[in-house]
């Protein structure tokens, strides 16, 4: 089984399940060594108020076979920060894996690591992933080549486990499985538009209404600029 | 909507999935105010190495609505930790719910809450629950009266999913789950014993014997002396 260091890169504002869901898988890989990145060492509060240590800082460069970012409301921050959006496209263009879960891939995007790639998101924000003329898919998980993407929040899951199912065999990807007790059963059987009411949609995008288009216009901003 | 104090306790060697999927979903509750209570503020280490920052000390005597306990390989020394079982049983026997994912409901039963209550937990623990003399259920979320526990690691999402339901309604559950993008599809399908092939099943049983082998003789050893 070969090491690999992988680099988990938080920002204020992630969403906990986002990165606690691979983690959960790839800290039971053997031989992956996980180091949690952000722009300083210290503690990094997640939506909700939750914080957690980074155990590496950007400045330090640190190295990484496989990138993976998570998503979050956080993210609009992280698209207006050149130097932040440089380091992830640095380490992107070097790794094996360039990974993410939920609206990190708009953050890969903005990095231009998804040009010409077939990539996934939040279902919410789909249509976002797709001004930056990414080739989108509402599937759960999404890879193409060294790309690997998942849908949101609890997608992270699934995607970690395809991911370790590609990398270090089924095997061990079963035994993860088994191990996390991942034999879901969700109780409102609506989590997703293509299976939810109308009414439970409606609401979901009157609440992140604010929040969208705040992204939108980062969005066009840094297309029209060229990226 | 009642404002409710959710109490969560981790402890060093917690399962970080076990408590940021209910983390996920009790944080998007409006009125819901979530303390993040150890045995002394600071970090807490999590399986794997993650740490995480506890807002409340139990010294505080911190008041809770809601009890919630993930589980994890740490709870071995939980369960031999008379204080701390003092202060989980003191704050049980007030609490409107008590509540657990995982190995927590172990360590519920250690300090007397489950005795006379239906129960779950992870499926390689269901055995050592019933050493409890808890009526033991496979189930992945089980409510008995105003204890509510789910099974392993990632069934904490299904679990906190019902809770929402039951205690803020349909509506509010519902609009989580969508938000979560909870549709999962868990890419090996061997997420439990019950729909796991014969090899892995017993490739985790070896992998967890040794912890397993220890939490049975602490367990015997509570047990003998009446708890």
């Amino acid at each position: 089984m070969a090491e690999r260091k992988i680099g988990m890169v938080l920002f204020d504002g992630f969403t906990a399940q986002d990165f606690i869901g691979p983690y959960e898988v790839f800290s039971r890989v053997p031989g992956w060594k996980i180091a949690i990145i952000a722009k300083m060492k210290g503690l990094i509060e997640a939506e909700g108020g939750l914080k957690i240590a980074a155990t590496d800082s950007i400045s330090e460069d640190p190295e990484m076979d496989i990138l993976f970012l998570p998503g979050g409301s956080g993210i609009n921050d992280l698209l207006k920060d050149s130097s932040f959006l440089e380091f992830i496209r640095g380490k992107g263009i070097r790794a094996e894996y360039v990974t993410s879960v939920c609206t990190g891939s708009l953050v890969l995007a903005a990095a231009g690591l998804l040009d010409g790639f077939r990539a996934t998101s939040h279902w919410r924000s789909l249509p976002l992933l797709k001004l930056f003329g990414v080739d989108v898919s509402a599937d759960r998980v999404v890879a193409d080549r060294n790309r690997v993407t998942g849908g949101g929040v609890t997608a992270g899951i699934d995607f970690a486990l395809y991911l370790v199912c590609l990398l270090e065999g089924e095997i061990l990807a079963r035994q993860i499985e088994l191990g996390l007790e991942y034999n879901p059963a969700p109780p409102l059987r609506c989590g997703h538009p293509d299976i939810a009411d109308r009414q439970t949609i409606e609401r979901e995008i009157s609440r992140t209404s604010g929040i969208y288009k705040e992204r939108e216009r980062i969005i066009r901003g840094l297309i029209s600029r060229g990226k």
